[in-house]
């Protein structure tokens, strides 16, 4: 499939090269010159059957391309579907973003009438960013949801779903509201409470010189940039406080504990589900089974954790994961 | 030294190694004869020259001591101390739990009078316990509070100090509680926070499959034993108490963010003290400095957030570092 990816950064640049090294032409665009300067030089350096091209135009870039993936911060988003509008590119567009509903919105009024869009979220955000950190093997084995919504084209989503499991991810179908939900409790509040725990140790050079383990460990997202991390997580504004509050409530109740007759005592149970809930943490995968690859079957699948590990060449059925 | 600990955890077990593998003297005791049996075991199986003695009594393991670390959890401290008194035994006493206002007063009501205690604290807790897990290398880097009070003999300290160093950890001067409140800090709520954000995805399996590297590393040490997470937070539960609001009331402020008008906006200032923070942390090492061994001289060393490397043989100075 020809390819082209807009926005050059970690997910993009990894995209880029992953969809290379599985042998598919690649166009590669980003808005910063020196980004493309780097992405081309570093395709020079790639083996001679994994590399991409680098135009100097968004047009140019998605000229010849089958789909288009978006992989430029929330904010950037609109600016590019409109870009994709004028250069009147009619082919499949997705997304990389780490919230869909709002991109679900800016396809329907930005790409045009009639466009095709199925909004994708790859679940690998490292602590890293920019194209020198792109790394080809990012998606392997990573859960990358593709947002099954009334009006996505089935055909475009089994399609898209059979290149991203050709990457090795695991996709994850799953409306845009609960797509949104779902990270807001596991990627933006624990992005909130990285940045809340680092900056104690701020004005505090005792605590930040005894800080081990636990603090290395509970704040190393909070190094990732404020801009970006803002905009992932106030694009998900209602989500994420929904789901801070439920973790705000719960550390009420530490709270209170702690101010109790017997702390330790009352502490116990109040920790006993988490523990639990991390030392089973992450879900194994279970038996594959083969299912109909029909829209409510798929979403079924994704509700109780599960994920297609592949898509059959005739396209009717899918090879699917279930948890344990 | 000939030294005794008690207590054959993952602290305890690896201090025992560490000091068996300095050529030190050494005897190991655990309540738990199956822990007792194991640690035999692994003894007969360490080089000859970095064996430990496992008797079957606390009164045998202590009665050659000059040193005896206590390293059991903080309910059982007193008791410790109880056995010691019982045992007759007067050289130094240390202990390695984590929280230290609470523990100096215990030794105070039960070592009995002239006792010699000086409390300590390596910051090198791992999410796996139990003398399994014990590493000879653990406190290697790690920093190591010794807590100096008006009460401490400061040639014990000195001599602990030179001890602790000489095992390649960082010894940290600090009082019980400035000890105290910077573990609130940067150990106890961080393990509050990881399980209340561990606890979110119990009944929740799609965030399950979902979860990727922030809520993996946010929620790394929720997996440990609740009942010593509970004796380490709620054994300090006045300080991590004034450090979970600290948390609380940032985060607060970010929950408002979400809910303005432009959360986007809003959140990047909120954001940017912690990601600076992080990014500055761990604190560098800088040039090293001799310092005169006097009590006052070296509480402002920890106090900037310096720490002792070692002691000189004549214990007149300390050489000492200060973070850049």
């Amino acid at each position: 499939m020809d390819a082209a990816v807009v926005g050059l950064g970690l997910i993009g640049g990894s995209l880029l090269r992953a969809l290379a090294a599985a042998g598919h032409r690649v166009f590669g665009y980003d808005l910063d010159p020196a980004t493309r300067a780097t992405a081309r030089t570093a395709a020079a350096q790639a083996p001679a059957s994994a590399r991409w091209q680098v135009p100097g135009s968004l047009a140019d870039t998605v000229h010849a391309a089958e789909l288009v993936a978006v992989a430029v911060p929330l904010p950037a988003v609109g600016t590019v579907f409109d870009e994709l509008a004028a250069a009147r590119y009619t082919g499949l567009v997705t997304d990389v973003t780490s919230v869909k509903g709002p991109v679900h919105d800016l396809a329907a009024a930005r790409l045009g009438p009639g466009a095709r869009f199925v909004g994708g979220h790859p679940m690998a955000g490292r602590e890293v960013s920019g194209f020198g950190a792109a790394d080809p093997n990012l998606f392997d084995g990573a859960a990358w949801v593709l947002c099954l919504e009334s009006g996505t084209r089935f055909d475009d989503w089994l399609g898209l779903a059979a290149l991203v499991t050709s990457l090795g991810a695991r996709v994850v179908p799953a409306t845009a509201g609960d797509h949104d939900r779902a990270v807001a409790v596991v990627s933006h509040v624990p992005h909130l409470l990285a940045n809340a725990l680092a900056a104690r140790v701020a004005s505090d050079p005792l605590a930040a010189t005894l800080a081990a383990g636990s603090f290395r460990d509970g704040t190393r997202v909070a190094a990732g940039s404020p801009a970006l991390v803002a905009a992932m997580c106030g694009g998900n504004a209602a989500q994420a406080a929904h789901a801070l509050d439920a973790v705000l409530a719960d550390l009420a109740a530490a709270r209170a504990a702690l101010d109790g007759p017997d702390p330790i005592a009352a502490l116990q149970p109040w920790l006993a589900p988490g523990s639990r809930a991390r030392v089973g943490w992450p879900p194994r995968a279970g038996d594959s089974t083969v299912l109909r690859a029909e829209p409510g079957v798929l979403l079924r699948l994704g509700r109780v954790g599960g994920w297609v590990a592949s898509v059959a060449p005739d396209r009717r059925t899918v090879t699917a994961v279930r948890p344990t």
